[in-house]
């Protein structure tokens, strides 16, 4: 296809197109002479994996570059996941950089009470600590002890993950499926968290109005 | 104290202390003379609650102070939490509105499957319709039976959340760590997931390649 048509399928203006192969996010057509070049289905679902990564997910071109230039490489399917992992940005401040390795200990605290096979090279590391520091400037202490609770249902939630990965041959399309589960499934993720907090805030409303007076309530399951 | 040490207690600038004033988010000093106005602790808490929701929570100063006038009512300890849940930006493009709209049977569908207590003015529906239909455009389709193994692990967080809000009787001291709990501990889950994930890429990995050679690994416990 003519690159007006991949713009169209692709809903990407095609001065963008151009710009993302200047930037090598997308790789070359066939050039038909000197004033045609075709594309095909692998660059319209190249530019859907470029939109999910920098628009939806928030990435810049340099890290939705690092993750698609990596695709092009062979790769162990569950290697990909780490691609996508160690190019997200992680919001440390350079000028904070210090503070927040004073918190390092703590991570590699709970990593060890865990038994958590991570890389010692994970930028997760930091960014735990950073987000770490922050609560305890605000008043928040979260110890091994306070955390280790929050593992479990990371862990439920990384195998419901993980198993939605699994038996993708396809390599572009495990990549793009890695970035939108890891990116994409966060705000989801978020949002059950807040439903279930009004849940639960809800239960122990009525527990304690019931307790004033008579019996306590029993508790529906959830 | 005055104006200058309220600024130097809390690492305010004076200007953005005299716009939080005009902008109603914090509350008057006591006059003492024409020129002389005084602070207590009180306004240095209140800041310190302005700053985390703004600047590490990333609200509009329209929704901090929907959360802080929301406070100086008399309030049931777990209305705090719905005030501040009900505060927060929910990312719905209006121009979608329609579009997302027609993904919240999808969201009833789960919460009565869950038997979860929401009410039905919960912003949060909108939210998760939202996303549930960003997914959707990029053909990662999340049925009921999709989302409902979500829903536990995100049940659990929220009981350890509520946990923590238990048995604070001051309302502002409360109204701040729901804020902090709701929002700044959500960085924290993110990573606590990826760093889960590549845990469990790691344990897939060495699975896969035992089996090619001889009897399974045992996996260890998470």
């Amino acid at each position: 296809m003519r690159i007006s048509d991949l713009s169209r399928l692709s809903g990407t203006p095609v001065g963008t197109i151009k710009y993302y192969l200047r930037e090598g996010l997308l790789p070359p057509g066939r050039p038909l002479g000197a004033t045609l070049t075709l594309y095909g289905d692998e660059h319209v679902q190249r530019l859907r994996l470029i939109r999910a990564l920098t628009s939806r997910g928030g990435l810049s071109i340099a890290a939705t570059r690092d993750i698609v230039t990596a695709m092009d490489q062979p790769l162990e399917p569950l290697d990909t996941l780490k691609v996508v992992h160690y190019s997200l940005p992680t919001p440390v401040d350079a000028a904070e950089t210090d503070a927040v390795d004073e918190h390092l200990p703590r991570v590699d605290r709970l990593l060890t009470a865990l038994g958590w096979d991570v890389s010692a090279e994970s930028p997760h590391r930091r960014a735990l600590a950073a987000s770490l520091m922050d609560l305890s400037r605000l008043g928040l202490e979260y110890s091994t002890e306070d955390l280790l609770p929050y593992a479990e249902p990371a862990a439920a939630v990384a195998r419901l993950d993980l198993d939605r990965l699994e038996h993708i041959d396809d390599r572009l399309r495990l990549a793009e499926y890695a970035a939108i589960v890891v990116l994409l499934l966060e705000p989801v993720l978020a949002v059950l968290r807040r439903l279930a907090q009004e849940n639960e805030s809800h239960h122990r409303a009525a527990f304690t109005a019931t307790t004033d007076e008579t019996a306590p309530k029993p508790r529906p399951q959830d």
